[in-house]
């Protein structure tokens, strides 16, 4: 068993892009998190078939890639769509019927500033994780036997509960083949096991859910929490994320 | 109620250094934590009678200002007394016998680090925070109504689960006088609220636990979770920690 512990590759779980230069990024995973709402809905388009999506780090990025790329441009601050561009940040604007086989570029307030970021340090892969692709996240990091990095986007560089949550959730699944030696990804896991019976309710309490609330997104941050609904594999390949399943 | 809701003062959970400069440090109190063991040593040796605390960030600044205060020098690095200066950071070493009347000058890894960050930040007050002055704590920041940052030295920056199980004793005792719109505050006080009949246990489980155990400190550790086995309130007053009570 010691000897077998010893090849377990690590896990690690960064609470916030501000963190993320404190760890090992180079030649690990990176999985990125944004459970409300940018890898919830990236997972969505790319189940109903989107060609690739691009993630952009600002809105002028966004409005000159999608005339580049004839791309559908998406992004949202503060609940309403970014001047400029045509879409919102809501995995209910992408069913099949709307996105298949299409490219989007989007940009969001956390999630693909810390994609652009996992990227510039030099990770192996990058791929995204959420509630709605969980299995497949977590199937692909068993089968890879290399470091992962949970990637919590949290809010403006500020932790929050939901993206832990989620890092949590996927520990639990993955634990028995990493060596984890990190609270961060203890204290998530607890905070997982302590409420992941009873998530619906559990995330009414929270501060995001209040903001979005406000905007009338309640349905989309319950489908965020819905387990393998849009089961694909986003993965970073040649400037997008694609389905790698 | 919520007139009254809206005079309440902020309280916000810093869950690293590296994340203070997220918040508004100017014109708040902050709560040092460092749990194992920097804050819990220095209410023990303030409650043990010594005059008053120097906190300083490095080795060098140790030696020099213990040669000019005539005080006593301390601080570790991996379990050992810093070469060059003469005692450690247990608090066992802090008795009245010997402490009393004493200016202690002590560096940490981490706490008083965190410590210098919040007073070039523009603090208020700060003090320092540790289970065995829990209620002291609480009692003052309940009575200056004013905003409060409960600041966790974690680990080299990361975050560790000790100082944020003690943020959230904290915020047990003095929630009802805040505004706190936080999620690390409200993962902090769940994650109390989870453990806190079964903190001696807990904490057996944590990395720090084993990392201090290796040196055979497993008692400072058991007694760094106690609560109000040494009421002072430190708090810094002219370049030192003083006994406010």
């Amino acid at each position: 068993m010691s000897s077998e512990n010893n090849k377990k590759p690590s896990l690690h779980t960064v609470l916030t892009p501000q963190l993320l230069d404190l760890y090992e990024i180079k030649d690990s995973i990176v999985v990125i998190i944004d459970v409300f709402r940018a890898t919830s809905t990236m997972a969505t388009a790319l189940y109903n078939g989107a060609k690739k999506i691009i993630p952009v780090d600002s809105p002028e990025a966004c409005i000159e890639i999608g005339n580049a790329t004839g791309g559908i441009t998406a992004g949202e601050r503060d609940g309403k769509i970014i001047p400029g561009l045509s879409y919102g940040n809501s995995p209910s604007e992408y069913p099949r019927s709307f996105i298949e086989n299409k490219t989007l570029v989007i940009t969001t307030t956390n999630g693909t500033k810390l994609l652009h970021m996992a990227l510039r340090s030099g990770a192996k892969e990058v791929i995204t994780g959420s509630f709605p692709n969980l299995s497949n996240v977590v199937n692909y990091l068993k089968a890879q036997n290399a470091p992962v990095i949970l990637g919590c986007s949290g809010w403006k560089n500020r932790f929050n509960i939901e993206d832990t949550l989620f890092a949590g959730a996927i520990i639990e699944a993955v634990k028995d083949q990493f060596t984890i030696h990190c609270d961060s990804s203890f204290m998530a896991n607890q905070l997982y096991m302590q409420q992941k019976d009873n998530l619906p309710e559990y995330i009414k309490t929270l501060t995001h859910w209040h903001r979005l609330a406000a905007y009338g997104l309640e349905a989309d941050m319950l489908y965020c929490v819905t387990q393998d609904i849009a089961p694909s594999l986003p993965i970073f390949r040649d400037g997008a994320l694609i389905n790698g399943i």
